[in-house]
């Protein structure tokens, strides 16, 4: 479980210089298509649990079963199942037309009652006269598709993110088949929303999203894999929102990055043209300095163009303000990549 | 520069138990007042700003001129000096006291405007419909106290936080003397409130604390820090807040711990009666396993008796719940400090 510096913090005068003051520690791993090591930085198999990264992968069991035809789901619904979305209008309703459409309604969540993440990431306040209700938790549209999955299967949905309810065996017995690793390997934990998640080595999170990317040669996984990754880099502003991390690299992929962060400083992205998955993780899940180590983690794989780098320049070595809005240092990169 | 894991945040479920996923990691300094290594986790030179932990030692010059005396400052006005308080009516209603007495007002201010700490601290949401003043900044006691030292001197007040204000050039040369350590070794860099800030050893930094708490042969200095550590642990409330990390460990102290956090998980505690100084940093900045991480460093010193057990048992493994109240996981020691 070896982690080198990933990115630091400094603070300085600009006269006489930055002297590092906070330094974000992890791994990173870089994978084909067939789960062979190319790239990493720290101990590749660093286990990590995979929080919200894990979102395309739980969704798995419901479009193994022709779900999304069954019930008629939009492409930008399809995005929601595996988003971590803003709480923006858009996203509301796309989860209220996704229960509409499985012939449920909002009181069946069991994600828990969570403010839009959209207010933070404008740097808003909180509007403080608003009850927040289970739709506006960035989970509901996870939890809208687990729900579609119990209806399509006619289990009852009282529990379903208990451990042992029957949608999270199937989840599990999916996630174990795409990752290929035995279920029995798979550290369990409740997440944020309450469904359960799994820790794996990032090599192997990284295997996913490559697998997510560019399709697998299992034809019945690669059936399931490939509407999510259109819909996802399609509709990149359903997975995410305004001014997010994963709308912004997902745009500047230009569909072909798929982006998926996690909480506690999770990041992996597929690439389908070069056919490789990238895992990220900050040891100690703090989100200050990941978007600069992905930038410079794309950057040292050859992936950046100038346009790319134009558009994620805010990522490259971003500025930290004080209460005055003076510069009191930055974020910096502090990642070499080792090459297979 | 060295770090070990300090702490960890774990996830699972009470059944099949628990996994790490997040490590915080860093170094602890132990000294006695001659500055004597007695104790430390990683390395104890590891370099670090010293943020708000500086405080006491910001106050310096004011003290070393008698300023207190000279204005007639009371106790929980000298307490505000060291203060990073919560911006509660008692604090607002100090800091006003202190301007009153140097015949100053908040327009001099030159901290930015900071949302009180009261409101995160006790889980409240900030109100929307106020407008923070500098007053309202947790660093407006220090703030005030700058003033005061510019009043006393007969110096422009304007800019008197800039590195070369003449005040800052006093604090400098207070610090150097006090750590004993050359001012051209002192990294520095803008803090939050926009004064100067430097970066030390942690043992350096500790070394502070013990002399803080327990004088030192150099009388004058003695003179000046006596009154602020009686001030500090007698009115503990004025340099913390409600709730807050500083006041409950001051509280268990009983007058016999000056404890002192800095922004990025920095802390400082001074132990008049052991005679030695603690400093702690996590590397990475985050205060999530800080206090945890202090809990541990305490006992493993035999500081805890079952008093103090039980007044800081929020801190030794403090449970983490998901959005919908359930425990998700705790945050862990994974502190064993290394002896002389």
């Amino acid at each position: 479980m070896h982690t080198v510096p990933l990115a630091a913090t400094t603070r300085g005068y600009p006269s006489s210089g930055y002297t590092v003051e906070n330094i974000h520690a992890g791994a990173v791993a870089v994978v084909d298509r067939e789960g062979r090591l190319l790239a990493w930085a720290g101990d590749p198999r660093y286990q990590t649990f995979t929080r919200s990264a894990l979102k395309p992968f739980q969704a798995l069991p419901f479009l193994l079963d022709d779900g999304p035809a069954e019930f008629g789901l939009a492409q930008e619904e399809l995005a929601l199942l595996c988003a971590s979305h803003s709480g923006e209008d858009k996203h509301l309703a796309g989860v209220r037309s996704i229960l509409a459409k499985i012939g449920m309604d909002a009181g069946r969540l069991e994600c828990g009652c969570g403010a839009p993440l959209y207010y933070e990431a404008n740097n808003l306040p909180l509007p403080q006269d608003q009850a927040w209700t289970p739709l506006h938790h960035n989970c509901s549209g996870k939890h809208s598709g687990f729900l579609a999955w119990c209806r399509q299967h006619g289990v009852p949905t009282a529990g379903y993110v208990e451990f042992d309810h029957p949608l999270q065996r199937a989840v599990r017995g999916a996630l174990a088949d795409a990752v290929q690793l035995p279920e029995s390997s798979l550290p369990g934990g409740i997440d944020g929303c309450s469904a359960p998640n799994y820790a794996l080595p990032l090599a192997s999170l990284a295997h996913l999203y490559a697998r997510l990317a560019q399709g697998t040669t299992d034809a019945r996984l690669g059936h399931a894999l490939g509407p999510l990754f259109e819909a996802m880099t399609h509709r990149p502003d359903m997975v995410s929102g305004t001014e997010r991390s994963d709308l912004v690299f997902m745009t500047a992929g230009g569909g072909d990055w798929v982006a998926k962060i996690g909480a506690d400083a999770v990041q992996a992205i597929g690439i389908r043209s070069a056919g490789i998955g990238i895992a990220i993780k900050v040891a100690d899940g703090n989100n200050r300095g990941l978007h600069t180590i992905t930038y410079h983690v794309l950057d040292q794989l050859g992936l950046l163009d100038e346009g790319r780098r134009a558009a994620l320049e805010r990522f490259r070595q971003p500025q930290i303000r004080n209460a005055r809005g003076t510069v009191a240092g930055d974020i910096r990169s502090m990642l070499t990549l080792q090459r297979a």
